[in-house]
């Protein structure tokens, strides 16, 4: 049984870091899987998914903080200056994170942590309307 | 078919790299697949996992210099003053990493290179007791 | 229904970025499947997969030039020193990156964005023969 759900959000940019467990949990519970595997994919190179506990100080601060030392918003890209734009660090970020995540469906319920929420992060520069699929494979 | 297995091991934390592929290996093969994947999930936001070659110079100083370079184990993190504990570098590392993986199964095997092992990283300041969850999905 | 398909690529080494989307396009064409998930899987520990905008700027020069600034290639890494060898950081790069990526199919076609294509990293520092598998699964 192969189940695709579709979550959209509007994003802010500069490396937000959104909470979509509600919606990913949501897709599990319509879809009826027991046992299976929840796989979210964002669609575009600017953005990336992974986990983190979901409090201000992580999501605000620490998490934006070590994506501006590993590929910083002002050094020199050659993707701007191809393109005459200001996301070249957006790229980078993306790519190094990766668009997808792959987490278990047991019981009926995704396996996170009570500390562990799955987080879209906008790394491009503007707000942006974001596509995450979430295919929900199993019985 | 849609097998889960739960893998668990004590850690003593640090970025301590911990080879979790027997345990992997072994549940592939109880399951009694022979084409699908196996996702190795960690539940919590202060571990992760990935491969590496697991021989000591990597294991016990590479990985650990290269993520204590990202995320130094000493800058200030706002997660910490607002919890007063000492792991914001921990969750930083994890969530950079990311908790799962996924890993093809043929003919009953893991397609793992001979110097490919599977790791789990434990980023926490302490020891702990992980749960890693096997999903193997296929026929 | 799994079909497992062998994307074979000559590389040339030193964070070199291949594009593999023709190659996983077709697999998925091949394969029939019209619901169902992609896992891409690279073989080895020094080579990684991930997604990025497929143009000269971001591929030639500023992906590489993270890397250089994350784990250094004339660093000193412990793994050189054991095995006489010069690619301790290409095994630190391809650990921080990991070898598999997860892509949702859906009307039989891979869920990517316009500019978001499937990357293969070599981070070797030499041309080495890989293998991708490619385990197509759904229905």
């Amino acid at each position: 049984m192969v189940i695709t759900k579709k979550i959209q959000v509007g994003t802010r940019g500069n490396s937000e870091v959104l909470d979509i467990t509600p919606q990913a949990a949501e897709a599990v519970a319509e879809s009826g899987v027991k046992a299976g595997t929840a796989t979210l994919f964002v669609v575009g190179s600017t953005a990336a998914i992974t986990t983190t506990e979901y409090e201000p100080g992580l999501v605000n601060h620490d998490i934006k903080a070590a994506f501006e030392k590993i590929a910083p918003a002002n050094a020199r890209y050659e993707h701007e200056e191809t393109w005459h734009d200001d996301n070249g660090h957006s790229h980078v970020r993306a790519s190094l994170l990766g668009p997808s995540l792959v987490v278990p469906i047991v019981d009926g319920k995704l396996t996170l942590g009570t500390w562990q929420q799955i987080v879209l992060i906008e790394f491009d520069t503007c707000s942006r309307n974001r596509l995450v699929v979430c295919q929900i494979a199993g019985e």
